[in-house]
């Protein structure tokens, strides 16, 4: 009768959580189990327990890498192993009579689980955990470790970059080839892969005017004397977590503009960094270094050719995503907390003559940052 | 009048259908627009029309990329670049009162729709699209090119292991130092990213025990005179579209029962290539293999340390997700039309000595099939 009456108790105070996804695919799940697949499979937590129902394929897998204290169970334990089935069964087994989701829960299940009489409720968007803002000692390690990966594969670029030299129209000439963002692409990833990571469909290798898009990953010929913009955000193929990194830097000499533009994006970043801290407002730190921009001559604005100056978000929360919360953006008015990863990476884009960025890591504290980037910033190469 | 009553007529044989995910993710949605992104875009279809609607950020590079055929219209078209508000605007605009969506349309999304009296019916799984797993000659080329990516990766991992030689206990050494799974997966993987494809989470360089289990993608040395199963499954990155190659070598010497498993496995695997053209029953081609297996003294079955022998499906299609419809299996009963391409991997898994499998893939015809992998398959290198 105790231990009953204790149970109802939790069941007041506690809400059942539900996922149904693929440990690869879910940042959610993957935070919760610590286990990665290629397939589907079903979570569930409640009053403080987790536990994760596998096929017979993966239960070996699943019982040595899925996370301290999460229970695994076999499908087969439960009286079908189709998955309304076994959600009906954890129901009872909890006394709950519906789940909170994530708002990603695929609809073809919950309206399956719907009409076997189990409410499914899904959370607001990225708030399902929303303890995932704020990162553990362990997982900022985690975040560290992919970070490194990007430092190798920049370095890697740089170094490819060194090895060339300007041909007719300055286009850069390797090993007897043209030198073409796809090959400085390739290079970078071959070494994030030798480092345990792997890249992100995107990674950014543009060059001249394709620079003055932040989301051109860049093709074709590269060229001395214009910045050329690496964007490197591998993913830890052991752990889940990401990385993000930003250089830009000129084959030979830029013009006195991309200088300035250079120097300006550089103080900008630093004063970003100087800022985070608990307390600090996200969209106070943006606007400061979008500020800094425009009084170093750059201001934000639209021209005949399109948006130029900085336009996107000054940074961004990592971890098992590569975008999350909270963004470093002029609509964030929610103080930090501490424990924030965040990237902060403030640019230039002009139609003129391409683009500038530059990408540190930083994780919040309570009286100020601790800078996770370890490589520096070089400028002529 | 008259386009109006052509409109009304289209609208009762028509189902308009709704997707909702980022390019990058959902075969559906990039099957159906050509458009890869990182993040969510609507899809709408109805009446034989098809359109996209993007954010500011991603409409220049939407209208170039977009399939032909595809409207591509921009958020600021609409009242309000709401998700919510967009859908109901074109479904007036469709003269449609609900949608089909895919299985795994995003919950949260869908009960808004229903909340605003759209209805949203999701379609079984795998069932949105049918069509998807008929190829045409333009899909079969872009497997084919991503194929040709796997065995460039795999040539890479047998030069590799051809590069190594055995020290004490067989452990493999290759320039001065162990050979292990995980080099031998870097360098295949970084020979991928040469050829323009994206390797997957989990490429398989598995040796001695770890080949005996299938899922299993190896770690630490790798041995002399043992079987090595590389499984190397790579992503197009221009196109979305997958590959998938397996095969098994053994550095030195294999003992007899190896190369007598080794035999069995290759007939296996031809003979299931010669069993495929429409009408075939995949069930049927299934047990073909794994009788052939048992012929040849290699049953299928449970023992003291686990299962052995044959215990997974023949073959899966392949085409915009590497595990598609239809499955070799012994479940499916279901006649192949022609215009499938599959894979027809054949193994044999004993934890005495390890695993072989065997994979090639085809392209199922009228009278047969025509065979797309084009690399040899060597064993004792």
């Amino acid at each position: 009768m105790d231990s009953k009456r204790e149970f109802c108790k939790v069941k007041h105070t506690e809400i059942a959580k539900l996922i149904r996804a693929a440990g690869n695919r879910s940042a959610d799940l993957l935070y919760a189990s610590g286990f990665p697949t290629a397939d589907d499979y079903l979570f569930a937590e409640f009053g403080g327990k987790r536990l994760i129902v596998l096929s017979p394929l993966e239960i070996d897998r699943g019982r040595l890498e899925a996370a301290p204290g999460v229970e695994v169970l076999c499908d087969t334990e439960f009286s079908s192993a189709d998955g309304a089935a076994v959600v009906r069964e954890l129901a009872a087994r909890f006394g709950a009579e519906g789940f909170l989701v994530p708002a990603d829960f695929p609809l073809g299940f919950a309206d399956e689980l719907r009409r076997a009489g189990i409410s499914v409720t899904p959370a607001g968007e990225g708030s399902f955990f929303p303890e995932r803002e704020f990162k553990s000692e362990s997982e900022v390690e985690k975040i560290a470790e992919a970070l490194r990966a990007a430092e190798a594969g920049t370095r890697r670029g740089i170094e490819v970059l060194r090895e060339s030299s300007p041909g007719e129209g300055g286009v850069l000439f390797r090993r007897g080839e043209v030198l073409t963002s796809e090959i400085l692409r390739g290079e970078i990833e071959a070494e994030l892969l030798r480092h345990g990571a792997m890249p992100a469909e995107g990674t950014i290798a543009a060059g001249a005017l394709q620079g003055a898009q932040p989301h051109n990953a860049g093709s074709g010929p590269l060229y001395a004397d214009t910045p050329i913009v690496m964007d490197v955000f591998p993913r830890s193929v052991s752990t889940g977590y990401w990385g993000d990194l930003t250089r830009t830097v000129v084959r030979g000499c830029a013009s006195p503009t991309v200088a300035r533009a250079f120097e300006a994006v550089l103080e900008a970043r630093e004063l970003g960094k100087r800022m985070l801290r608990r307390g600090a407002i996200p969209a106070e730190i943006h606007a400061a270094a979008a500020d800094h921009l425009a009084s170093r001559g750059f201001p934000t604005g639209t021209g005949e050719r399109g948006r130029h100056g900085f336009f996107h978000g000054l940074g961004h929360g990592v971890g098992l995503e590569i975008h999350e919360a909270p963004r470093l953006s002029p609509r964030n008015a929610e103080p930090l907390r501490g424990g924030e990863v965040v990237t902060v990476e403030p640019g230039l884009y002009y139609p003129e003559w391409g683009g500038i960025r530059l990408e540190d890591m930083a994780y919040v504290t309570s009286g100020g940052c601790r800078v996770l980037t370890e490589i520096g910033t070089p400028f002529e190469i």
